[in-house]
């Protein structure tokens, strides 16, 4: 049974809202009709409550891309083999992957941590050795995909890399993965932590096609079958979410959970990309609820469940482009929203300082 | 009666559609899944093929913003007082408005132009005279907003406006507006040209509340009846999109048809802003249809009349985020998607090059 005290602990304040009016009249001021930035003013605000001043900035932005690999991806739930996971993690470090193309066009630093890869690197320059397991987890079809103990080391390790990231002066931390199959155990934790049905929250991942759409349901409704003492979908508190991350996975995925609290609870915004991030925020708010304050949604993925999250959330993403690659790169393609939110609060002339007349004076 | 003779001729060549296969092949070929990017990979496909070669580029963009004064904002059609417009074209050439905040994040050259603002400026550093009349538009509630002449004129002038901006070896061009009381001319030019209701296209503009928008609603009513001779809705040619045009002004919107149509003659890509901009559009491609191959749709306007526009013209915007703004603040906060299309198409690594495993391998 699941032992609360081996869970790393997370002191997230809730946000500090003391600014709000200020920060409100010094949006209003500027020189545009009041409201007419729309998201932008909403982003706006957040970042100044977030950093808690009337001139936010975006500063050091990094994109942490935790990789792992899922026993049950040999049960067949990806179009792509296994092998990929590392293949890609390769790409990542010789900088032809997606990421790397959208962080380096957006300022980013790139982090890659190797949460649990079924593959063996050796030392390598540009990645983070953070493996929780070998060979990646267990087949959750079988039994729990990791113990108690290693989604804790995960957990932990995740917040680890967010505090040597934040040591950097990073302010903006945006999360990303990669591991076959992952779509599967994100699915799987969406279902029992917001208690949306199953089948809604199965969808293609990489490209399934309907005949490995309905076995990727079938499996995976065998994996809820598998665990008889798994929580009443939706009503998990916080030790029942580190239960249902043990049992489904991955590894990348308890590593980005502890990513994310480590984040709010150094005051950080947390860029969050797709439907796999999220459900790793699905877990995080469980054990620190205040988490959602300093969340950015960055886009809408075109994976189905990833909407469901974002309306059970209450998010609205920036971005709906149809993507459903991962890596954080909906995340990347964001980032420029949120610089342009603080360039319009900080560097736009008020209605009084250039001389133009307000609606009030006509 | 419209003469022909003297509009402006432009040659937009219908998109050499050649490359497609080979673009799609590269963008295929790229380590992700296909079709997981996106709007994105639509996006390079375009601007490969509007620039005719397999690694487009965004080279020297700029923001075209023209500013005209309309003759019934007197009447009572916006929010703000008509002095806004000259105050705001003040205020882009110190640096302090929206757009001067937006195009220096995304690394845009800004050119105001003014089209036709009841101000006298005088010679002035950053501001183009390309005034076509001195105090603004005639007021449309009475007769024509402009002669068919000036028309033909602020066009012209649009033209070689673009025409300067390419020899900076510019290929992407966004356009944006300043001018109080011209989403009053843009829902009459919108209804004339498209056929959608009139109250459809009549929004709130800069902000007007309930009272305000009914008011606004009447006058453009009985600016439509003050006109007898107007075309029937939806059905103009050339001829009669030129007639609506100088009738409904601004000469910023007219300045604005001429300068896109001379950037996709230059074979530019054409990056579209809100509601008055899109309305621009909708009288140069009664010019020249071809002219929408080159467009991309930065985003989905607040103002009401702007996705009945865009869903007319069967355009897909980037990005939804509620601005209602115009000054081309749209198109500047989208233009980091346009970097991030050719970004993945020449930066990525293929399958092949990476040694990443395909779909098929599996």
């Amino acid at each position: 049974m699941h032992s609360p005290a081996t869970l790393p602990r997370f002191a997230v304040a809730a946000l500090n809202r003391s600014l709000t009016a200020e920060l409100q009249q010094k949006i209003d001021g500027k020189t545009k009709p009041p409201g007419s930035l729309g998201r932008l003013e909403v982003l706006a605000l957040q970042l100044g409550l977030i950093q808690g001043r009337l001139a936010p900035h975006v500063v050091a932005p990094h994109v942490l891309v935790c990789a792992g690999d899922h026993g049950a991806a040999r049960a067949g739930v990806s179009a792509y083999p296994q092998d990929v996971t590392w293949q890609m993690v390769e790409n990542f470090l010789s900088g032809g992957a997606a990421i790397n193309a959208f962080a380096g066009q957006a300022g980013m630093q790139l982090v890659v941590a190797d949460a649990g890869v079924a593959h063996e690197f050796g030392p390598r320059n540009g990645l983070v050795d953070a493996k929780v397991g070998a060979s990646g987890t267990a087949n959750y079809l079988d039994g729990a995909a990791m113990s108690e103990a290693e989604c804790a080391l995960a957990m932990d390790r995740g917040a680890q890399l967010t505090r040597n990231i934040a040591a950097t002066g990073c302010n903006v931390l945006a999360f990303g993965e990669m591991g076959i199959g992952n779509t599967a155990s994100a699915s799987l934790i969406t279902h029992c932590l917001t208690g949306l049905p199953l089948a809604q929250c199965v969808g293609r991942g990489t490209g399934l096609d309907d005949a490995g759409l309905a076995r990727k349901q079938a499996l995976l409704a065998q994996a809820l079958d598998a665990w008889p003492e798994r929580p009443a979908p939706g009503g998990a508190g916080a030790d029942d979410a580190v239960r249902v991350l043990a049992r489904f996975g991955g590894f990348e995925i308890a590593m980005l959970a502890g990513a994310m609290l480590a984040a709010a609870e150094a005051r950080m915004t947390l860029l969050i990309d797709g439907f796999i991030v999220t459900s790793a925020l699905l877990v995080a708010m469980r054990i620190a609820p205040e988490i959602l304050d300093y969340c950015v949604y960055a886009h809408c993925s075109h994976e189905a469940g990833h909407r469901l999250q974002l309306e059970w959330l209450g998010g609205m993403p920036l971005l709906d482009l149809g993507l459903r690659l991962g890596e954080g790169t909906g995340a990347a393609l964001a980032l420029p929203l949120l610089k342009a939110a603080c360039a319009f609060l900080n560097d736009m002339a008020s209605f009084e300082s250039a001389g133009v007349s307000d609606k009030t004076s006509a």
